[in-house]
């Protein structure tokens, strides 16, 4: 596959930095605001960017592994929390609409079939991903069908950014199973309690993995590691993520599912990285490993660890305060404010 | 002085935590959200807590001592900012119009008269404090008059929340000062560069605040020291905290000066910090020291060190999504989304 990435122009990153360093403060006193401000105007190529109209799409898919006992939750959670999140009931729609966020829910193989819904695309390529103890959890057809799915739902969207989230049952464990193998981790360094096994369920969770990997020696190029792990809703998302970059959207990282999709997709294509801003570090020991792997510094350190895309809406605001910085805030000539005097 | 803040009520606390435990998501998997929005329905004494018109009061005084030579910015930019503040050009006046965040600037002791305007409020105690390398910055009157005006202004304030911001060249040399003697602190632990000094200015500043503490070997109570050390505009703080801690409003606290404020508060009346929600970990050397006595665990760790109140301004929607969780989000029951497993 070819992604249509551009490669990283920073000739305007010295007008950027000017522009901020003549706003009325100490030069770096905004610490963080003031590298992600310049980020956002190198992605949108402008010293004035804007934000508009912000999306939260919100991945859906079952994993056959789930039936192994790797999640704390029934399977039938995903589809019932995918109803949730279209009933704005789920953490994510609240704070969603809080920011006046869009919120589009993809079923991408959810093992279940839903009535159609305003904010829910159906793009399902199997009811549920196969167990990948058995086999790999997707054939190299519906892998490659469900990234073309990502590129087109993103191809469609409205706006400049993307906030990823994602639903189902076991998610965590493919995730991490996809981690371990990319980065050449070790199991136990990536694995943790997902959404809340108890020390056996975690033993489980973790001979299980270990079980899976050694059943895939062969999955070691991105797209056959994650045709063997899974899922459906990831897949997805590295589409979503290589389209959004080549759109030159800013992308909102959330958790440690989020992340392992957008590590797929740098492998694929690491230009992808340039667009993406960090929201946060979860709880779960895999997104650690994935965030030093990309040099990535999320902006709150909170301990999260629930998905759906919540790090990600929770910290939305903060890259409007970065724009809002850049765009607004007076400069020491214009407002009429001495320098340093040093 | 005698501050009637309420003795804390956790009575509520078991019924807050069933409430977030029971929110469609595994326990605690918002991670700091929670206790976030426990402590704020603890604060309002509210299952279903709401913070309502938030105000950013920003404090404005001049400094005696900044003639020494303890800032990289000449004092005639205290009232330059104002100015700026007021024409919605500063950091804090862009990012408080995102969030619907009223401004209201007050003239604690500027060396300047400003015209009467909107959202300026005058209670000047003095053109600027005396240089406290020769006495005390203020009087013992002139400070408890400054506490009283802090006090008045906030009884005065709608909404049920405070954000407190400040602006003064030299004020970092003030906090410095205050927490030093307060913490039992060494001077070199607790100083930084404030907006922006080079390394020479570092070691002037330093020498002049070791002077300062020299000279006034006997401030050691609370009042004496903020008396001996100033500024106004802190001084000014110490009132508006204790009077809103009274009010039972959420207090989201600033960087270094502010916290410097709130330390002075503390020691007058431990209860205010039952309100205190901490914005975020400033660059500021000295406000880490403040942190760790409060036991406090900042939002945001950004290396901000601009002062205004413009961290708390940055970390206001983290307060208003933890209010949303807890009022708006299902509960696994009102979704119909199974439980555990386990």
């Amino acid at each position: 596959m070819n992604f249509d990435i551009a490669a990283p122009d920073r000739a305007l990153a010295p007008a950027l930095q000017r522009k901020i360093d003549r706003k009325t403060k100490p030069l770096g006193a905004l610490g963080r605001l003031e590298p992600l401000a310049l980020q956002i105007g190198l992605v949108q190529q402008s010293l004035t960017p804007a934000l508009r109209r912000p999306h939260l799409l919100a991945f859906a898919g079952d994993h056959g592994a789930a039936r192994a006992g790797v999640s704390a939750y029934p399977q039938d959670v995903t589809w019932q929390m995918v109803e949730n999140f279209l009933a704005d009931g789920a953490a994510v729609s609240v704070m969603a609409r809080q920011h006046g966020i869009a919120l589009t829910v993809v079923d991408c193989g959810v093992a279940h079939d839903f009535a159609p819904r305003h904010r829910l695309q159906v793009r399902k390529i199997a009811h549920g991903t196969q167990d990948c103890l058995d086999g790999p959890a997707m054939t190299h057809e519906q892998c490659l069908q469900a990234i073309r799915n990502g590129m087109e739902l993103v191809q469609a969207l409205p706006g400049n950014v993307l906030m990823l989230g994602e639903m189902g049952i076991g998610n965590t464990s493919a995730a991490t199973l996809i981690l371990t193998r990319l980065l050449g981790a070790n199991l136990i360094n990536a694995t943790g309690p997902g959404t809340g096994l108890d020390q056996a369920g975690m033993q489980r969770k973790l001979d299980v993995l270990q079980q899976v990997l050694d059943a895939h020696p062969q999955a070691v190029q991105p797209l056959e590691v994650l045709a063997a792990f899974g899922g459906f809703e990831i897949a997805t998302m590295v589409g979503a993520l290589l389209q959004a970059a080549a759109d030159r959207r800013v992308i909102l990282v959330d958790g440690v599912i989020v992340s392992s999709a957008l590590l797929v997709a740098s492998r694929l294509e690491p230009l992808v990285l340039q667009r993406c801003v960090y929201a946060h570090r979860s709880g779960e020991p895999g997104h650690q490993l994935i965030l030093d792997a990309l040099h990535a510094r999320p902006l709150l350190d909170w301990g999260m660890r629930l998905g759906e895309g919540s790090g990600a809406v929770i910290a939305w605001p903060l890259l409007e305060s970065a724009c809002v910085m850049l765009r607004d805030m007076a400069s020491f000539s214009s407002a009429g404010v001495a320098e340093k005097s040093a």
